[in-house]
């Protein structure tokens, strides 16, 4: 157990006290929602838009998260000037409420922790290798906490000898368990998924970054683009720009970190820094 | 909150005071299974087999219960000795456990709460009115604590002025998101989905019911089977057998508890009972 601190809806407390009542409809049934985002040298990372979409996941579950943003946004604050972690990831969650019936959603209760986490400056060149697998997740625009696939898959991540799966329905790839990914093609356009995906807040600052130099499109993608792709790379919050070096055993580009690639984490270190 | 008593690991305490420290990952993920049975008069109905199915969703979900099937049998029968709830539901859960990287199974941890749940030995006439509505469960043959969708499609069921959603992918039924279901064919053969569904324990005693009489089919079923059945019903730890009166707006057989429900309902009670 950590030294941390946490908020438990309003209240301040050690983290090895942040705890739920087990009849809340999260543990029953595993009904709830969540965000996470980052602190680099005490500088919230994109914190309005975490909380927008924080807000966003509440209200599509039917959740009501009890307190106006600007009092998540205090509480978090609150937090940040206890446990003084000048780089972290913090992690927003709102539960389904304690539920006697099992099914019905009621008053959620507000969790917020945070943990050390690291900003690197240095361009992430050891990446990600993928493999694919057919499954589409349940209400992918809505941030649940549902990621049972993720860690019911490693096994067979294990099994084919890669870091992350690539999921994908009828060849058309959607996203990876915890963030989106980007092709680079052969005529240097950039292309990422368009739907049924978490549209991920590190995946539209790199469109936007990327709009810059390139033409960026958001349509779909296939198993077959990415394997013929010049450059190929996720996105996300922890990872923030991370290059696929191989999709089932074929390398995507060179399997190294290709040009462009490192061209947008240049920009992307260069943003979150400044 | 109520005055039962729950036990959580080996420790049996006041459910209110029965919680969970909020780094397990059936808070974070999503990730626990659970199982469901009831007592009836004090006896456990079918209780081996809801212990079976408990602990190979445990394996299958690569979480060690740390007990025995036997040792969790005792700490059902104190839960049990301490409540006095003759007519009960027992729910056993096992989460995944404490981690602090947010996806790798630890310790789990084993919830087991009573509540007060009475047997009706009349024929439930009322059953079920259904939609039909187009998702394929993960991991269906695993009994995880994923009822996201069930809860989430509450307003859909509202608007659709039903009681319940069958679920489907292309026309082929799969289950309601807490019951089996079955038809009656027109020449009297019974028939039940065979693949992509959690094969619920009411579902086998049925079908064993069921095949004293009649023949019985374990394949494919489709929405227009259902639309054409001379009769449906529903079977779960909590229905029982209900009939299906009506599916996306269509009575089913004449919209009333047809006489081959009637008799699958008076054998089951029957042997509820015994």
């Amino acid at each position: 157990m950590s030294n941390n601190f946490a908020i438990v809806n309003d209240t301040l407390m050690p983290e090895d006290k942040a705890s739920l009542q087990v009849n809340d409809l999260v543990i029953q049934r595993g009904y709830g929602v969540f965000d996470f985002f980052r602190t680099i040298n005490g500088k919230f990372i994109y914190l309005d838009e975490h909380l927008d979409r924080f807000f966003y996941s509440a209200s599509k579950m039917r959740m009501d998260p009890g307190r106006s943003k600007e009092k998540v946004r205090e509480l978090i604050n609150e937090l940040v000037s206890v446990n003084k972690f000048p780089d972290s990831a913090i992690r927003i969650m709102l539960t389904g409420g304690f539920a006697d019936d099992g099914y019905t959603v009621t008053k959620p209760n507000l969790i917020i922790t945070q943990r050390v986490f690291g900003m690197t400056t240095e361009n992430d060149e050891t990446g990600t290798t993928l493999a694919s697998y057919e499954h589409q997740r349940q209400l992918p625009h809505i941030k649940t906490v549902d990621y049972i696939m993720m860690i019911w898959l490693r096994p067979f991540m294990n099994k084919k000898l890669v870091t992350d799966v690539l999921y994908h329905q009828d060849r058309i790839v959607t996203e990876c368990p915890r963030s989106n990914i980007f092709i680079v093609t052969r005529d240097l356009r950039i292309v990422t998924p368009a739907d049924n995906i978490l549209k991920g807040i590190t995946r539209k600052h790199v469109i936007d970054i990327a709009k810059k130099d390139f033409m960026v499109e958001e349509k779909n993608v296939t198993i077959e683009d990415v394997l013929y792709a010049k450059e190929a790379f996720i996105t996300s919050t922890t990872r923030q720009i991370a290059p696929v070096l191989e999709l089932d055993g074929t390398e995507i580009g060179n399997g190294i970190l290709g040009d462009i690639t490192r061209q947008l984490q240049n920009e992307l270190i260069k943003s979150l820094l400044s």
